[in-house]
């Protein structure tokens, strides 16, 4: 039997020490604005695996590296059979990104290791710290690169063949910095990925924690209207075929949908190109992006046939043609029920203020979340911006989010079985 | 005491002679795809005023040119004091342009003299055909250059000094066609524009001749919208501030205003850029066009508050802010009611199928109506498609048209006072 957990007061995580780390992290590919270029499998990419794998070394784990790159980095437990629960995240960066996007999952792991060695906690189920490879897929498509090879959504092969815009494959970038592994990527008890979260709510609210329940479901749609070309001022209203007109109500539409229906629906109309774009005449094409998002798939399904049905009627009143081509699907992702409500008893525990919130965007878990049982854990990030170099956040939102996930890790490291 | 006005039946023009004169002077500046390119000014406009106005002589006519390149060619009456009453429209062409745009109520005006000359009839008034120069304001600013300065919209000395891409002045131009004329403008007592449409009304309504009420008037706004951009995924429905939303909005309120006012409202969004114009980014900043037009000033005034109370609106509904600057306003301009009439009856008399309507886009005759009673008459194009080399016309509408110009001015030149 395992010593009783700690209690929060007992046991939390260095709040200056993990700000250190990531501002130290944060030096390598920094931009004059603040933030960070450090594209995947760079040299400088190269500099900051070293720097974070040295200080998990030194923090007594140790390294494996799988043929993608993916860095493992296993404290022992007390349970020789026992999997790893593992935390994580991704080191590389957008061209021009912010020094929380990725750094943060992996350097709050590698804080909780800290946490624990200076505390003289031995686990029960050995604790390790992921980076995946390429998470940002800006150097190098598919993105997510690293988890969706550990999910088995890619093959190696595949992955290793794609090349930059330079030429450069996968395969030489990862030989050249020496990032090639032959270790067997370790199977997961859990994987828990602190992240900011990319997104205004949680600010917008005055929350300190977001505990994920899950990833947004993705479909996207190439939109063309085809109408007819005619000048603005003999064409009477009745006989126009105005195609951004159509657009229009297919915009709002679109909204409208989203607005109806439940699970965190989003509709989002992003790109529009309006053809010939002439003051005075009236437009005989456009082209069109919709991106509708939802945490359920059956209602994901049923906001795409609410966009199909609008666009039908809106062609047959204005009798332009309207078609719709889907270019991407992501399946919702549902996070493990067991780790998102140990994610809330813990911030409650703390005293934090949280909310169960969706991740609209993409992140490393979600592919995990194929191979265990997987969870999320957000903290604000300031005006919502990222991507960005001007992506910010609050050391106590950094600090809280560790130790949220240091005492869910080790509830669920010293869990039987 | 003047004879009586022949009737329909005992006076027409020549089909074939009118369609005849078109197709020679098509001749001059003919593209490959059977339209004509003859800019305003240039040695192949000269070539086509020199063609015209020798049919004119021949037929009768002294020849008059004003400082600005307009031709007045005059058919003397009978009563040495009355001003002439005229017809005429415009021989330069847009670069890709057509065989009818403007060339055909020049020719009409000869056809008419013709007519008259080939009947042995003297008519009280003069008959006057005026050429006016550089209406379609492709190669020099501004259009409807001869027209305007005819009305006093214009000075000479501001239209000479205006200069095309190469550099080259309307006054350089002028003299090197030697068409800096001398002669004084006359004053006309009346004239009348024969015209294709240039829009689709007349042939979607099967109709032979378009009885031209006026032209409409118009206001042009530029308007930017400015939200926030932000991930599409990452940020809920509730948070956003979408400017193509907004922007959509707009574009529908733009047609309903259009729709639910009377003398010929009409209301366009030709040109809409977004930004950042990414499937996957909420956009944060949109410019768009919008074009009223109107018959009538009060209710363009009326159309204008209702599109700024619609913007007002959706702005305080979204947290998207935008504003509206008018560039450009044209007054609506009202044809002369007897002239119209006058018009109407005579389609009337020949049997042929007929409609008002009110002209969209400007014609030298809106300029001209500030200075004497006019008219317009228009006859259908196909598809109401025109400034494209694939313009084209019915021989039996091109006809009619000239007829029914015919035996207004007949009318009209016989009438005491």
């Amino acid at each position: 039997m395992n010593a009783p957990l700690p209690t929060p007061a007992a046991l939390s995580t260095s709040s200056e020490r993990l700000w250190s780390s990531l501002m130290s992290l944060a030096t390598l590919g920094a931009t004059p604005r603040g933030g960070i270029r450090r594209l995947a499998l760079t040299e400088l990419d190269a500099q900051g695996r070293d720097r974070v794998t040295g200080w998990l070394r030194e923090a007594g784990c140790q390294i494996l590296c799988d043929a993608i790159g993916n860095l493992y980095a296993i404290r022992p437990g007390t349970d020789a059979t026992a999997a790893p629960v593992a935390m994580g995240s991704h080191l590389d960066t957008q061209p021009s990104g912010g020094r929380f996007d990725g750094q943060y999952g992996v350097l709050a792991g590698l804080e909780v290791i800290r946490t624990l060695n200076d505390a003289g906690i031995a686990t029960r189920k050995p604790i390790a710290v992921a980076v995946w490879t390429n998470e940002e897929g800006t150097r190098f498509q598919p993105v997510m690169m690293g988890s969706g090879v550990y999910a088995g959504a890619f093959t190696v092969e595949h992955c290793v063949a794609q090349r930059d815009a330079e030429g450069i494959s996968v395969g030489e970038a990862l030989a050249a910095i020496g990032a090639a592994g032959t270790d067997a990527a370790p199977r997961f008890d859990a994987y828990f990925e602190s992240h900011i979260e990319q997104g205004p709510v949680l600010e917008n609210e005055g929350k300190t924690i977001g505990v994920v329940e899950g990833a947004l479901g993705q479909r996207w749609f190439d939109v063309v209207l085809e109408g007819q070309d005619a000048h603005a001022g003999p064409t009477p209203i009745e006989l126009r075929r105005d195609a951004l007109l159509a657009a229009a109500h297919l915009t709002v539409a679109v909204r409208e949908v989203a607005t109806s229906h439940p699970h965190y629906a989003r509709g989002t109309v992003g790109r529009l190109v309006v053809s010939p774009n002439s003051r005075n005449v009236i437009p005989g094409r456009v082209e069109m992006s919709i991106d509708l998002r939802c945490a359920d798939a059956a209602t994901l399904d049923a906001m795409t046939d609410a966009v199909k049905g609008a666009a039908a009627k809106i062609s047959a009143d204005s009798g332009v043609s309207i078609s719709l081509e889907q270019t991407v699907y992501f399946a919702p992702c549902a996070f493990d029920a067991s780790l998102v409500a140990s994610i809330e008893t813990t911030a409650q525990a703390f005293g934090y203020s949280h909310r169960r919130l969706a991740s609209g965007a993409g992140h490393d878990a979600v592919y995990v979340a194929r191979r265990c049982p997987t969870a999320m854990i957000f903290v604000p990030c300031e005006r919502g911006i990222s991507h960005n170099e001007i992506e910010n956040a609050d050391p106590a939102h950094i600090h809280a989010g560790a130790n949220v996930l240091l005492h869910a890790v080790l509830a669920r490291a010293q869990r039987e079985g």
